[in-house]
C-alpha cells in the first residue's frame, strides 16, 4: 500500500513541503506531466527547485516499454541520479512515472519485468498526482505497459507510489467525455470485482463504496459540482483498492485485446466492451447503459469491422492470456465457458 | 498508512512467511500477546524461530508509559536489538506493541513522546494482529498511553504498523460483551467522524462504509456468523481510516476523563458516555440504544456516584484538554458550548 496519502481540495499547494524532506543533495525532482497541461496554469504551480525539470509525457498512446526505457536512460544520462519522480496526469502518466522510477534502479529493459514480482529493487521516490479519476492507477501495484510481445504491467511490491496527492480541484477541468470513460473504468472495476469469484470482505467493502460513489455522481445527481469531483476521486481510490485485493474480469480481459491490436485507450475500450456484456454482468450492464444515456456520451461501435482473421486471432491470444481475470470472472472452468469461438463472436460485435 | 495489509480467513497461517524476510541475523521476533490467550490454542500457532519469545501482555489496565518503558528496557537488556515486535490482541496490546517498537530506538521515556510528531526515529519492525475488532488501533498513527500527567498517544508518522494481518477467524471467540463494547468503539468513531466539522470526502467514504458494516452486524442480522466476523473486522479497519483523516468527538473526549481517573476501559467507557449524548448525536444515540437492546448488553450506570469535587475537576481537565476532539465535534467556538458547568452535569449523569 501507499505509505503517504494526502487528500483534500487545494492540497496540491502542499507539494513543495511534501517533497522537501525527500530531496537528496542537489539531485533533481522530475515532474512528469501529461502534455495536455502544456501551457496551462497548473504548470506554473509546480514547485521547481534547483535542477528540477518538467517533462511533458506524450500519452496519445498508452505507455510502451520502449518509452519507459528511453525516459529512464535520458534521466540517467543527464543527471546520474534523481531525487524522485512525480507523475501528474491520468492513468497513463501515473503508470509511466511508476515505471520510470523502477527503471532508474533496475537493470535491463522494463519489458523484462512485465509480469508478477519480477522487479528486483525499489525504484526512486515516486509520487502520483491524478488529474483524472477512475483508473485506480494512483493506488495499484502495477503499471500497465505495452511491450514487444504483450500488454502487461510490472506488478510488484515496489511498484506502488510512495506518496499520492489527491486534490479534487485538479480533476475539475477534465473534458466531459474523458471524465466519463475514465470514471467508467472505476465503475467497471467495481462490477467485475463484486461479481468475481476472488471476492473477499476487504475488496467487497471498497468495491461497494466505490460503486455507490459512481452511482451518486453518474446517476443520482443532475449537475456536476465540486462534490462530484470529491466523490469521483474517492471512488477511483476505493475502486483501485478493491481490485488490488481481488481482480478485474471480462470487460478488462477483452479490452486488453483491443488496446494491444488497435491502440484503443483503456477507458473507452472498457466502455466499448461493457456495452455488450449483458450475459456476464446483466445488472451492471443495464446500469452502465443508464449512465451512458444520462451523461449523453456516445460509445463507439463497429471498431472491429473489417479486421482480418489474423487480427482477431491476435486479440484473442492477448485476451485469453489474462488467465487470472477470466478465472475471477467465470471460475476455474472458464476455458469451457469462454471458448475461442464465443470470444471471436464477442469481438465481432464491438 | 500501513505498507502491508493481509486480509483473509486463515491468513494468520502465513505469519512465518511474512516475518522471514524481516529477520535480521539472529535477533529475535518478540510476540506480544494478550494474556487472555495464555494456554489457548492460538499460542501454539505462533511461528517461533531461534531466540524468538512470547511475552504475555497484562492488559487488565490500559497501557501505561511506565509499562512501555519497562518492556523496552527488558528487551534491550536481554537481546540488545530485536528483529521486530508482533502485537496480537485488542487495542491495548496493539498500542503496547507499537509503543515498545518506538522505544527500542528512541531515547528517554515514552512519556516524552506523548503528543503530536515528537517521535524522532522509526521504531523496529512492527506487526499488528487484532483479535478484537473496533478500536481501529490496527491502522491508527497513535498509541494511546496513560502517563504520569496525561492520557495521550504517541502520534507520529513512525507510529503505524509496518504490516497488519487481518484474520477474521481470530475474533471468533471474543466474549460477546467485549466484542460489543469494542465494536461500539468503531460505531462511535463513525458517528463522531461523520458529524464532525473536520469531515472530508476521504473520511466520509470510510466512515459511511464502517457505519453500514456496523449496522449490518449489530442491527440487521439476527445471528452472529463468520460473515459477521469478516464484516466487523473490515468495519474496524474502515472506521480507523475514517478518524485517521478526521477526528473523534464528544464521546471520546468525555470517556478519556473516565479512563484517566477511574481506569474505565476505552470501549465500555465510550458506551457509558454515548448513552447520554442525545443532545449532540440524536440519531446516532437512538441507533446506539437499539443496538444495545438488540444485542442484550448492559451498559453500566452510576459510575461517577460519590466522586469528590476534586475528582470531577481532574476528569474535566483531562477531557477539556482534548481540544481537537471538541473542536471537531462542536466547531471553533466549542468552549462557549461545552462549559465546565455543562460538562460536570454530564459526568454526574454517567
Amino acid at each position: 500500500m501507499i505509505g503517504y496519502v494526502v487528500y483534500g481540495r487545494g492540497c496540491f499547494n502542499q507539494l513543495d513541503e511534501i517533497l522537501s524532506p525527500q530531496r537528496k543533495g542537489d539531485a533533481p525532482m522530475i515532474f512528469l506531466i501529461d502534455h495536455f497541461f502544456n501551457g496551462k496554469p497548473l504548470v506554473n504551480r509546480i514547485p521547481l527547485r534547483g535542477k528540477d525539470i518538467i517533462i511533458y509525457a506524450d500519452v496519445t498512446n498508452e505507455p510502451k516499454t520502449s518509452q519507459v526505457d528511453a525516459l529512464a536512460q535520458q534521466l540517467k544520462n543527464e543527471f546520474g541520479t534523481i531525487s524522485g519522480i512525480i507523475g501528474i496526469g491520468g492513468g497513463s502518466t501515473m503508470d509511466l512515472a511508476k515505471a520510470v522510477s523502477l527503471m532508474m534502479t533496475n537493470p535491463g529493459s522494463s519489458a523484462d519485468y512485465q509480469g508478477w514480482d519480477l522487479v528486483k529493487f525499489p525504484g526512486v521516490y515516486k509520487v502520483g498526482i491524478p488529474t483524472l479519476s477512475g483508473t485506480g492507477a494512483e493506488v495499484s501495484r502495477t503499471t500497465v505497459l505495452t511491450g514487444p510481445t504483450r500488454k502487461l504491467g510490472m506488478n510488484s511490491d515496489f511498484t506502488p507510489f510512495d506518496q499520492i496527492v489527491l486534490d479534487p480541484e485538479l480533476i475539475k477541468d477534465a473534458p466531459v467525455n474523458q471524465r466519463f470513460y475514465t470514471g467508467m473504468d472505476c465503475y467497471i472495476h467495481c462490477i467485475e470485482s463484486l461479481q468475481g469469484t476472488y471476492l473477499n470482505e476487504f475488496s467487497k467493502s471498497y468495491g461497494e463504496k466505490a460503486l455507490q460513489l459512481c452511482q451518486r455522481v453518474f446517476l443520482e445527481k443532475d449537475v456536476w459540482d465540486d462534490e462530484s469531483d470529491n466523490q469521483l476521486m474517492m471512488a477511483s481510490y476505493a475502486g483501485g483498492m478493491s481490485i488490488a485485493y481481488s481482480q478485474v474480469g471480462v470487460a478488462h480481459a477483452v479490452s486488453y485485446g483491443l488496446s494491444y491490436l488497435l491502440g484503443t485507450k483503456h477507458g473507452i475500450g472498457n466502455c466499448i466492451v461493457m456495452n455488450h456484456l449483458e450475459e456476464y454482468y446483466p445488472e451492471g450492464v443495464a446500469e452502465f447503459k443508464r449512465m451512458v444515456e444520462k451523461n449523453k456520451v456516445e460509445i463507439p461501435t463497429g471498431i472491429c469491422k473489417g479486421l482480418t482473421d489474423e487480427q482477431f486471432e491476435t486479440m484473442m491470444n492477448v485476451s485469453l492470456g489474462m488467465k487470472p481475470l477470466w478465472e475471477n470472472a467465470l471460475g476455474k472452468d472458464w476455458e469451457k465457458i469462454m471458448t475461442r469461438d464465443k470470444l471471436r463472436k464477442l469481438y465481432e460485435k464491438l
